[in-house]
């Protein structure tokens, strides 16, 4: 059992990039100053994306290294498939404390390649420095055809509301564990009249009213439609947070139509309406008393 | 003096990115789930970096701020020079404990944002989160002309080995406000038949090292030549780390054609050979004792 600092930096790097699969559009990954990757071809957009987990915040030393690395991948790739975007080439950041086990940091990156693989991303570098505290940082870049391209600011009023699964509950585990709704986002670029697209990591309570306020509308929440987790309350799928679930804005009129071809190509996941977009002036708050995820302390 | 955690994630995010300059290239900068960003054109590679500086280990907390969130984004510009590419979009991630005050995170924002104002790249996005230690992780996406994409493993037997500026000492300041050689590997691109190139930040002694173990080359170090800052020994520009200096192989033959070249365009900065590469079983061990920069312990 060694631990990190009894390795040193140079062999941790060699044990973690050795096997790492490629992608055809790589041309140089790990072991150079920068990555080297193809260019997005005419037509598409680039898309940037980073993020990061921090031991005590979004996991705990207890948790499975393979989950939490899992989680830090899944988290960026949520971002990417919220965009209706396909994720391509990751780097990773490790801060370390120096007796973290090798072992340990070679299952964290088991579960970062495990996601990674599901979704055909390469990890093309990233870099390494001891700390006091784990933090996994993760940049990934992917593309999205011009034409495709959803983002949060084009709810309109009189859409409806729409979200994927169910919300709420998620520090029982779906956080460490959760399939980001890439291939869904996929079809629903195709199939759905997407006006805006995010995805709920902060939760509904923070993640509903950025989408309202970068669309410049307000919302109505039918507080009795929401999509909960077994054993939650409504007022925490309101607020918990980290569903990694999809928001999405659609002509009201083609809700249902979307509701029912959804349930045909989805039929084990829900797709709810959850209230509706208004003009400012007529929005109504929600009863619930959450107001979602704020890292530095009280929500408001 | 408020503090982060007194003002909250979305207003401390709304200080810090309000105004942030934007690129022709930008389509949508901070604000969504992506940032979303015109690909690079046919002809081009995509350079892609990431790298983080911790409390700590990369600085101290009574430092400057603005010069701590120079050095974050100065550090990975220097690794887009050393590949002779064009620094474009960057993603900011802070790792704060809750009591940092609000002004040091915006002395930090201003650093960061000068360093990339000075080199026209645009802050696209980013990340926040709480922790027990201050982290600043900087991604940066740039690109480079495929004909000129300067790699580190092409290094040959034969080649002379070159260093812009001088090394050593760089904890005694340097490494807090260095301007990263941009414009010096711009130039190198053009003028010099460069067949590797890397920056050093490590350490002389574990990046020669790097370079020549990527390229299947050993090497002769000329140590006697090493341009040495004032008050610095020989083993201190050797292993100190943190010069932020570009590392070279030319043609021996060309090498010193390049150095009069170099005096009339740069005469500021010394442009010196400081050794060669040779054949494997060829090379020659250093007589400095030190190893350059490890992060996880004794250098080895």
């Amino acid at each position: 059992m060694s631990t990190v600092s009894e390795i040193g930096e140079n062999r941790l790097v060699q044990l973690l990039t050795e096997k790492l699969p490629g992608r055809e559009d790589v041309v140089k990954g790990v072991g150079d100053d920068c990555a080297v990757v193809l260019p997005a071809p005419r037509g598409w957009l680039q898309l940037l994306k980073t993020d990061c987990v921090v031991e005590g915040v979004h996991f705990l030393r207890e948790h499975a290294p393979e989950q939490v690395g899992w989680k830090a991948m899944a988290r960026v790739v949520s971002d990417i498939a919220s965009m209706a975007g396909e994720p391509q080439h990751a780097l990773v950041t490790l801060v370390l404390p120096p007796d973290t086990q090798v072992s340990w940091v070679e299952r964290l990156y088991d579960g970062l390649q495990r996601c990674a693989n599901l979704f055909n991303i390469a990890l093309v570098g990233g870099e390494t420095s001891s700390g006091n505290q784990l933090v996994i940082s993760v940049s990934l870049a992917g593309r999205v055809k011009t034409t495709r391209c959803a983002r949060r600011d084009g709810a309109r009023e009189g859409d409806a509301i729409m979200v994927t699964g169910k919300l709420g509950g998620s520090q029982g585990g779906h956080h460490l564990t959760f399939i980001p709704r890439l291939s869904e986002a996929d079809w629903l670029a195709d199939n759905a009249r997407l006006h805006a697209m995010m995805d709920i990591s902060d939760g509904l309570a923070k993640d509903l009213p950025r989408m309202a306020l970068a669309s410049g509308v307000e919302f109505v929440l039918e507080e009795s439609s929401l999509p909960v987790h077994l054993g939650c309350t409504r007022e925490q799928a309101w607020s918990d947070g980290e569903d990694y679930e999809l928001l999405l804005a659609v002509p009201l009129r083609a809700a249902r139509r979307l509701e029912s071809a959804w349930s045909r190509k989805f039929p084990e996941t829900p797709m709810t309406c959850i209230g509706r977009f208004v003009p400012v002036g007529h929005g109504v708050k929600p009863s619930f008393a959450g107001h979602g995820w704020d890292h530095f302390g009280p929500a408001r």
